[in-house]
């Protein structure tokens, strides 16, 4: 089987891979469309920093299972959509040719659960085929196409961040950076029927994404700061999708007393921060990640409905061939929003 | 008059000061009691250091008068109780002799409205006499000692975080650090029915009016961490009462997920923090800051009706002559804890 997989630090192209094959209660999935997601390109380039961050770390689960093993092969892709194939044994699924997606994790014959992100061995959607969990496969409605389909898992990260923020439609929303995150929150405001949506971005062609899924107000931060757009509007709900170092103490000095900060954006560097301006201002941070089942079905169900328009996100489609070019051109944020790997 | 005043950042007692005359609307008191507050050791320490960071803060109103000379005498001490010595003119106030403290701001007759906290010109309880607002008066009630009627406004600090926590009874709460600021929270903590209380500081003095005040464990964190003696609990309401720079990562780093931080302890200086733990973990952090009117209230009538035991708090009672020797004095955890200022 061919895949296109993290190896040494770069992106390579396997065509003599095992094909995977299902167990009880998985199937077998045709890959038709899978999404770059920015965290794969910073896995790429700082995996080795991310695994030892998360062995510092208390306070969740430790999986029972081994460590990754960066110097092998690393399977990734995570915003993916396909057809069934076949189910394994003594497995109910829908029927071959259905398209699908499904929450990113795969459910064990002996009842361990292994995410489908980066993985030594469990295949992602950066190839042809990778096995699905029966029970989590959400069938594509409405005759959705899998690549408008793939984009379902980017823009459930975004309603799980405004669902967790618990922002009312009165209140004045601020999203920083409108990569695809970013984007992902403003389309969630607007279906929550959030009335001021101010978006800042550097680049002037995803402020346009952001003006077309639904932002109110759109500034780049070179000639006016989002702060200075809000006015002296009272608290802001501030959506952080930038998540780089620096961007959390600025939101501490100026977000407006008794403001709301949800860090979506994620910043793997230390930061430095001045609780000071947090205490005076008795702001909150609130930090997410990921999305429940039932955000990920919602979200489908709202790109199928057409309560959402994706469309514009996607900037490219490219084989499996093209994923290291692609790894390397996400990088330019004037150029591309989401590419979508076919392979 | 005499007071206790900031000068050159040292702690110097004048002789000579103008006596406070009560405008409209206004009271004079004969101050008997006033705590001395950490915040007060630190201004006196890092003043300039902190007015500094307030300018470059926005998102707070600006108050519209001369900003803090740190060159001259500034006067300081906002948990104070005292007695009604005369009432301005056209104002209605409660008798002279009568038991008060107040929230700690001077409403001025033209409208302004000063803290009282570290003010130029505006006289705080380190001194013999200063003037409070008649419409914020809160008559001492029950017959208690003005010494430990000036204990309401730390416990108001506590009662304010433990509300903001929305912290429900069932919920197991960490209390990290022990001073006044932390006794407050485990006092509100164990008022609100909080089952579970955990108090961890390095000071045996300070672990045992944590147990007196309800706390259910302690820890000394050379000993074992605060962390480990909660387990696998689930999430935690953690209350950061210590307010110095690492703090704020160690509860990033070893909360359980989805615990929430409640940032009470005043950290001055910048922080560094790995944004990628609360992400990893879907942590919240809530800045909180002072009390509410009703919340000082509050306070002032469960220390009266002995829901919560404050004597044991007050380690020295000093007069004016010994603030300097008093401030002094806290920086050590294990000889004092709330010292009282007689003037
Ligand atoms: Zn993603
Ligand atoms: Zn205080």
């Amino acid at each position: 089987m061919r895949a296109a997989v993290l190896s040494g630090g770069g992106i390579i192209v396997r065509d003599d891979l095992p094909e995977p094959v299902p167990g009880p209660g998985q199937v077998l999935v045709q890959v038709k469309a899978c999404g770059i997601c920015g965290s794969d390109l910073h896995f790429a380039k700082h995996g080795a920093d991310m695994l030892a961050l998360g062995q510092q770390m208390e306070g969740v689960p430790r999986p029972d299972r081994e460590p990754i093993d960066l110097s092998r092969d690393i399977f990734m892709g995570h915003e993916f959509a396909g057809e069934v194939l076949e189910a394994g044994p003594n497995t109910e699924a829908p029927p071959a040719g259905t398209a699908v997606t499904s929450f990113p994790v795969l459910l064990r014959p002996d009842g361990a659960v292994d995410p489908i992100v980066y993985s030594n061995h469990v295949y992602g959607g950066y190839g042809e085929r990778l096995l699905l969990s029966a029970p989590l496969l959400l069938p594509v409605p409405n005759g959705l196409s899998t690549d408008l389909a793939a984009l379902t898992e980017p823009m459930a990260v975004g309603l799980h961040a405004v669902n967790r923020s618990r922002i009312e439609q009165t209140e004045k929303a601020v999203v920083l950076g409108c990569g695809p995150v970013g984007l992902a929150v403003i389309g969630a405001l607007k279906m929550r029927g959030v009335t001021s949506i101010i978006a800042a971005d550097y680049s002037p062609a995803r402020r346009a994404l952001a003006e077309g899924l639904g932002a109110t107000d759109v500034v780049d931060p070179r000639e006016e700061t989002a702060w200075a757009r809000a006015g002296a509007a009272g608290p802001l709900v501030v959506f952080e999708a930038i998540g780089v170092p620096g961007v959390l103490d600025e939101i501490l000095r100026y977000a407006p007393a008794q403001s709301r900060a949800v860090v979506v954006g994620v910043c793997m560097n230390a930061d430095t921060v001045n609780p000071y301006f947090g205490i005076s201002k008795e702001l909150s941070v609130q930090f997410v990640l990921g999305y429940t089942p039932e955000e990920l079905a919602a979200s489908l169900r709202s790109i199928a409905e057409g309560d959402i328009d994706v469309a514009p996100l996607v900037t490219a489609r490219v084989g499996l061939d093209e994923v290291p070019w692609a790894f390397e051109a996400l990088g330019n944020p004037e150029e591309h929003c989401k590419i979508i790997v076919e392979p």
